[in-house]
């Protein structure tokens, strides 16, 4: 009955803001590289592609909310991700959102 | 430290896809006309203008998510919006993932 197309757009609709607040808070946890940021959020159930997910930490970098270091200590240099202070402080406020929006949706279910 | 519009956007971007399962979890409970349906959401926290509700609407009823009869009982003839069963089962694979994205972010709280 349901559309395959149709649903994948609604699932990357509703998942879309929370890869952002994702990576901001494993970032928070654990500084790494965006490489190893794919596995981590795969783990967690956040399927993301390196073509989506490298140019998402290049715009949260250009916002200040991530900073990066550069490890060179292998022959090709890597920028190994770290969340910034203001980062830190979105992760808490999109967390509370989440939290009230998590609240709305379950009052929906008891009218 | 954090600039209003940046968290005014990522705010958005995590909003914008539950919009969409917020009126199709309401419209299955109960019909209503669109502007009522305003009324309902913001009762629950989430803020929708009408200018961004309305065409939501039509493109869910596109979608064949929602259905609509008209309302004649007034001069002016109102739609009235109900869930369509393609969309009551959208509501709830949408749910499922909600649940799996909010049980993600709450093991990254400990990692």
């Amino acid at each position: 009955m349901l559309d395959p197309d149709l649903i994948a757009q609604h699932r990357q609709e509703l998942r879309r803001g929370t890869t952002s607040l994702a990576c901001l808070a494993l970032l928070a946890a654990t500084p790494d590289y965006g490489y190893r940021l794919i596995g981590r959020l795969a783990d967690l159930g956040f399927e993301v592609e390196a073509n989506t997910l490298y140019p998402l930490l290049r715009r949260l970098d250009k916002q200040g909310l991530l900073s990066f270091e550069w490890d060179t200590s292998e022959a090709r240099p890597r920028k190994v991700y770290a969340t910034a202070p203001a980062g830190i402080e979105l992760v808490s406020l999109l967390r509370a959102d989440w939290n009230r929006l998590t609240e709305a949706l379950d009052r929906m279910d008891r009218p």
